[in-house]
C-alpha cells in the first residue's frame, strides 16, 4: 500500500516550503473503536508526531470528533501516546460557542452527552436555534423528531451542524456520522444548515490564523476525501489522503475531489515530508 | 377557512368531467393520534365519503401509510365510521412486494413492526435491497446504520423507499416520515433512492387503472402539496389541497407546486363536486 512515487513527487516537490501540519485525528492518528473503548493508534502515528514536533514544524489537530469534550478528547489520545495538549485542537464545539455568543443564539442541543460539558457557558433558555453534533445512539427518532418541531417552530430556522461527515469508520464497522442527520433535517424543515467545523472554510482559517501562516504554508492530511482534502483545498491548503482510517479505494477516483497526495499512512507522509525539508 | 369562490371556481367548472375521486387518507380523512389510539375524524369527512359513494364516481383511498398492515388500516377506519373496504386501498407495501418479486430482489426491511406481516411471503434471505418505511421508532441509529452498512456492501446498493413525506401531523404535533430517512441514506451512501407510494407516477397510474379512468377522468384530494398534488398533477390528474392534516399556509404559495383548488376540508370538496354533476 505505498503511494505511487509519481504521485507522491507532485506534492513533495512543494514539501520544503511547508510550515505548518494540520492533521485530521480519527482515521490518521487512530482507529476509534467507538465509545467503549480507547481505539487503537495507527503503526507509526505516534512516533510521526513526535518527529513533526522535533522537526519544528507548527502543529495543530483539526478534528470534527464531537462525541467528547476537548479535554476528553485529549486524554484519550495521550493514552494511546500521542504528544498532544488542549491548545492544539481545534475542534468544532467550541468553535460553535463563539459563534452561538457572536450572533446571540441560544441552541436547543442534539449531542452527544459527552459532548454537553462543552456548552455549560452557554444559555440555553428559550432557544432560538438547534445545534447537532455527532450524538450516535441519541440520534433516535424521538430525539430528531424533537430537534424538527423544534425548527419547524422558529419563524428563522437556524440549524448549525458540527461537521457535515458522511460516515466514519470504528473498529467494527462504518457508523452514521452527524452530516447524514443535517440533511435529514435540511430535508425535513426544507432549510440550509451552516456547517461548524470541516469542511467549512472559517474552520481552516482559525486554525491557520492560531499558527500565524497562510494557506500556501500548511499542509492537511486527512482520511476524509472531502471534509478533510477538499475542505483545505477551497482554503488554497495543500492535502494529502492517508490511505487508513474510513480511506475506501474509490476516494483516489472521487469526481469532485483530487488529493495532491495519496500515502499510505501518517507515517510515510512525514517521513517525506521530512527528507525533504533536509534537502 | 373557506375556499376563496374565485379559487374554488377553477377547478368546479371542470367537475362535471370527474369520474373517479382519489384520496388521500391521513389529514383527509381522519387524524391519526400515531400508534396508541384510532385518532379521530375530520368533522364531515365520514359523510363525504358516504355520499362520494351513493354518487356513483368511483373511488380509490391512495394513501402511504405504512405503520399498520393495510388490512389492520382498513380496520381502523371502518372504526371511525368510514365505508372503505381492503380492495379501494393503493398502498406502498404491496406495490412494493409486487416490484421486489418482478425483479428478483430480497430486502432487508427497515420498517414498523406493524408493517412486517406485508412481506411475509416474500424472500428475504441473503437481501440484496434495503426497503424503507415510515418505520418511526425503529428508525434508531442502531437500526438506520445497520441499514446503512448494508447498502455499503452491496455491489449495487437499492434503496427502496415507502414514500418520500417529509412529514405528517399527528394529534400531539408533527412527525417525521419515511423520506426524511430516506434522504438520510442517500447523502450516506450517495445513492438515489427509488420511491414506492406517492408521488411516484407508477404508484397513481396503478390506481386509475384499477378503477379503468384516464388522468383527465379523475381528482385527487390530499392534505400534502408535494406527494398529493403535485404527484397526481405529474400525471395529468387535477389535485385539490385540503386545508386539514398537516396543510400550513405556506403551502398554498409552494414555489413549485400549485393546487387546482384549495379547500376547507373533504366535505366542503365533495359538496361543490356533487352540486356541479347535478347542474
Amino acid at each position: 500500500m505505498k503511494g505511487q512515487p509519481g504521485v507522491m513527487a507532485a506534492w513533495a516537490r512543494g514539501a520544503a516550503a511547508v510550515r505548518a501540519l494540520l492533521l485530521d485525528v480519527s482515521g490518521v492518528l487512530y482507529d476509534s473503536s467507538g465509545e467503549e473503548g480507547p481505539g487503537s493508534a495507527i503503526p507509526g502515528s505516534v512516533a510521526a508526531v513526535r518527529r513533526i514536533k522535533q522537526s519544528g514544524l507548527k502543529l495543530r489537530f483539526c478534528t470534527n470528533e464531537t462525541q467528547a469534550t476537548r479535554a476528553k478528547f485529549v486524554q484519550k489520545l495521550q493514552h494511546l501516546g500521542f504528544d498532544v495538549n488542549e491548545q492544539e485542537v481545534i475542534a468544532p464545539a467550541p468553535a460553535a460557542c463563539q459563534i452561538l455568543r457572536e450572533r446571540g443564539l441560544r441552541p436547543y442541543l442534539l449531542v452527544h452527552d459527552a459532548l454537553l460539558p462543552e456548552f455549560d457557558s452557554v444559555d440555553k433558555s428559550n432557544p432560538n436555534c438547534v445545534v447537532i453534533g455527532d450524538a450516535a445512539d441519541n440520534f433516535s427518532y424521538k430525539n430528531l423528531n424533537r430537534a424538527f418541531q423544534f425548527l419547524m417552530g422558529l419563524e428563522t430556522p437556524i440549524l448549525l451542524s458540527l461537521g457535515k461527515g458522511r460516515y466514519y469508520k470504528e473498529t467494527d464497522g462504518l457508523k452514521l456520522d452527524v452530516g447524514v442527520y443535517m440533511r435529514a433535517l435540511e430535508y425535513a424543515c426544507e432549510i440550509d444548515a451552516e456547517v461548524v467545523g470541516k469542511p467549512s472554510k472559517a474552520f481552516f482559517l482559525s486554525a491557520l490564523a492560531d499558527m500565524g501562516v497562510e494557506p500556501h504554508e500548511a499542509l492537511m492530511i486527512g482520511d476524509d476525501i472531502v471534509n478533510d482534502v477538499g475542505g483545505a483545498q477551497q482554503c488554497g491548503i495543500g492535502a494529502l489522503l492517508v490511505r487508513t482510517g474510513k480511506f475506501r479505494p474509490c476516494d483516489e477516483e472521487h469526481p469532485d475531489v483530487k488529493a495532491d497526495g495519496c500515502v499510505a499512512n501518517l507515517a510515510e507522509a512525514v517521513d517525506i515530508l521530512l527528507k525533504q525539508r533536509q534537502q
